[in-house]
């Protein structure tokens, strides 16, 4: 039982709440447990330079935290004049995650963009912002062929990310703060509905891994994110 | 009668909600409307250099808007590199708000950074803001007094901010984004609870304005920002 | 009687000399005692992208410092790589100030930018500047005119500014930097000819201020801006 | 048999050029065959302040690209004023594969810096780097010892690095510039001379990868870091 | 005879106003011609990090030009957010060559900062700058042995500058701007009252000159800084 | 004799390597003893705004050096943000020395960047770097003649470059870093093949040079140049 009273291969609760703002195309407000993220998708008329009159489209995700999410303040990156690394990091995992289950073709010369912002954080901020930012991407391609402008829905399945890692020597899913910050390794992984792998990053904090214990993780993280998307199928259903 | 349905001197439906996020020291969700912010209090011993060695305490203030905050997605501070000159305006405003009704000798050398974020705009957000980060402070603030820190609070009062204009040759209170977009005049007011002025600033935006516009004007900031500081005793006394 | 041996409703000695430097359309030292301030008014045929194909101009503005202006040496805003909160609060106030007044359809898709450069500090560089620039802007107009670029001047009034504030308890007019640094209530006032208010700008710096100090603050304030007014008109026609 | 007549499992040829440059502490060239990057290995006297005092040292790296070690010309990092998230995501990597190695503690307070700089790119840019810094940092950790500095070298194993693809359907161990733009998934692997995991990163660039592909990945990389550690072993007897 | 009406040895019109500004230690408008600097000089209680602790002191110039001083205007560096590559070079020019010239010992652990800003372009305002900044610096050392900061002044010579360059063929002397935009070698010289040479720097803009050349200019130059000398003599023993 | 076992007059071992990488128009490693230079010339079919749509050609200039080129290792330009007064300095000396022989008006409408990285700085960087870029543009432009983009080769006549300076007392040729940093006098000589001047930069950084001195030192600089170009001319033809 870890200190969270949750078994090794449990998910915190999860909850995806969708129309949390209004003026975007989707806003999810996704927790894992204490995390909270806001993914927002923005549709704009208008595809990046180098997709100029190919008649394909484009998805990109921008990743921030508000000063205060965390337990110390952190400062303000639009006071620092840059992004860290860090965010660089996650906010090209988010687009690369999500642009590969959507038809960029079928999207036509469109941009949708992204926004996950961190309003609360407790660990697996960029796992949970991928698992929001489908849902919200997938609310504002169905707003557009609602409203006529595709055909149908580009996205051909949903993807959904989780972290796993080992921590005392026991491989577990879902990592919060307290348990990311002393284990040995952790391991983000991003996998479709139908099981294909997007994104494996393992990283040994402190001791390295073995080939047993990377596929100790993975088995955790398929049936996580198997999990993942059923709720995101619910959470879609549900309007 | 507004397009919004509101009486010229009517404020929009308010809600302060606190304890919005779990880590900061003060955190409230402040709603003018539609117009939805976060107000953050992080407090930290120390004090920047001009204060060091001095004795005294600093209250500052920094503002955000999400990307997709509002109608159209604006592009993010943080990748832009800086912040624009109206965030500043803002940031600065809301801190010297707020230090006009902290004695920041008997703050002792600490500095507490609120955090203005907003999620959702719809007009007034730097009004909003003020007042929500008043109460999001005195929580801070309380918790120095429970925690043995303090020997008082040291807000000597409330104070709270509203935005008037002239719509129509009329002049209303507390203007939403449709009504802001359209008015001659424009003016946001901040006041202390005992009354006293702290920050007038009336802008003409299409034709200039009287001295009897202005007291006008100032007799409706009057009212509203009275109202406002009930609803802030009134969430402070609810707990 | 002040410590500038003025009375508390006393401009200082105000000078606005024209043709100051060569290149420019317009160019005007302007002086409120010890405060010199040089704006230029350069045309330039293009527009900001949000006004092209609109028939419409543009006024905007600029403002700097030089770093031995004041009292000791501040760091150079170029060096420094930004331009701070306090200098783009004072150029989009002026450059509002100026729009104000100008008829920006009679202008033609021409853009003027009024530099503000400050050669020395005594207080009240922000007024001074809208003053001078007012001047420079008319002259920039007038060759426009004169050229037969425009087939009248679209500048409707004039307009200008003076700081007014609370010292000692007393209401004065136009403070210098001894007075300002020492003033429980600044405020910047910005009038045109026809009497009409176009920006009010007042800040508690210590106590709060009442409705009554308000007051008198505005009837300094007009009473002296109608007085410069009268200097600007003296200075155009004065060729 | 591949374009460039390698075997699915076969490493590019592999040079690792000790003292390739005269100044720094550790300096090595590593070839993985048109792929030149130069390690050169800077020892400090100083850590970064969030160690200072606590009697240990600290490992980093930087990465640069000279602007036409590629095929076109990119534009130089230092003039565009700010380096990228893909320079600034293998700069990290870099570091922390490291770090992995090396027993901080019995450093001192001393910082290592390597900098990873590509004269010449032909994929796998990272790789190679990660695999010549090793013995660049080996180089100035000898260094130490042999002055008297430290009583033992602190790095407790090698490692190396080496990326794995699909391509074409078949896995594929360490892609040229072309086999990695054409290539379905492209996995980075780090590993230890014992065999340890410290970094599996991988993405499906087009299609997603099953659990049967990943594990055949994982072998080839296995089999290809040891032969390049027992390379690393080779170059540092030489001596 | 040139189109400025001057012999090919002939300098403009030199004026060097002192106590142009009243904050700074010195304070000289320095006028070639129609090319007007404001050089003002700024004494500091501290040295740069390098020096500290040394005793010794330091000599430093900033230069800037108003965004209007030239024919068409140019963007305001501070808004840009970085010095150009040129107005580099002429600061790092202005600081060598007085620096040339001080008794950095005699000066004590002092930084004296010389502001050169150019009101008005017409060529030259290098070297207009640093014969200003000559005189600039002069008075604020002075300044310190009034108030006995200092036993002696620490300025060993005077130290001028002009250009010279080669137009149409013939070597001219202390070239406007119109000369300046179309000759064929533009060369800058700063020279010292003893005749010591301190910076040549030539560049042919248009075709190579040569030796021949070469030694015409530098006959120019050197007549040129003798007298500039003269008249900073003057204007130094003028109170 | 030199502490380097030089006479007076002597270059140090000089070496062109051409075809040092693969991807650029041309690249050449230039050793001035223990510096090394590599410099690579890009050609692109598009030319700066300023010359567009004019038939003309443009060649410029990037300079840059590794973290650990030198001695001690300075910080990376691009993690900084910025390029130094210096490296700006030295890239606009080497554009305009290759601009001032070649053609460009029978350049066509192409750029051609030449990128000088000095992989280990042993004094004269930019020297070396302008002497190598010489042979880079060279190679890339014979390319152009060789696909017949070209009908001849633009470049008029060979630049190279040297330094000199006065070292106790004694006029010396090519300084390396120890000369370089006790040297008196510095000064940087570019020649063309047929003895015309480029450009002469001489600095006092220490004591004043005189009319003798400098014809001294432009006497080694002559010479010294033209055996640079010898080793130019072979290491061209030996191809």
């Amino acid at each position: 039982m870890r200190a969270s009273q949750r078994n090794a291969n449990e998910l915190r609760s999860i909850r995806l709440s969708r129309g949390f703002t209004c003026h975007a195309e989707g806003s999810v407000l996704v927790e894992f447990g204490a995390t909270r993220v806001l993914c927002t998708a923005s549709v704009e008329d208008k595809v990046p330079p180098f997709l100029r009159g190919k008649g394909e489209g484009w998805v990109t995700a921008e990743y921030g935290m508000l000063p205060r999410a965390t337990h110390t303040r952190s400062a303000r990156e639009a006071a620092k004049g840059k992004q860290s690394g860090r965010t660089q990091e996650i906010q090209r995992l988010i687009g690369r995650s999500l642009r590969a289950v959507v038809d960029l073709s079928a999207l036509g010369e469109r941009q949708i963009t992204i926004d996950c912002d961190v309003l609360q954080a407790d660990g697996g901020t960029r796992t949970a912002a991928i698992t929001g930012a489908c849902v919200a991407l997938h609310d504002a391609l169905s707003g557009l062929v609602r409203s006529g402008q595709l055909a149908h829905n580009p996205m051909r399945e949903f993807v959904a990310a989780v972290s796993v890692g080992i921590h005392d020597g026991t491989p577990i899913l879902d990592l919060d703060y307290a348990e990311d910050s002393s284990c040995d390794t952790d391991m983000n992984v991003v996998m479709t509905e139908g099981g294909g792998m997007i994104e494996v990053q393992g990283t040994a904090e402190g001791k390295a891994f073995s080939r047993t214990e990377l596929n100790a993780l993975i088995d955790l993280a398929e049936a996580g994110i198997a999990r993942l998307i059923e709720l995101q199928r619910a959470a879609v259903n549900g309007d």
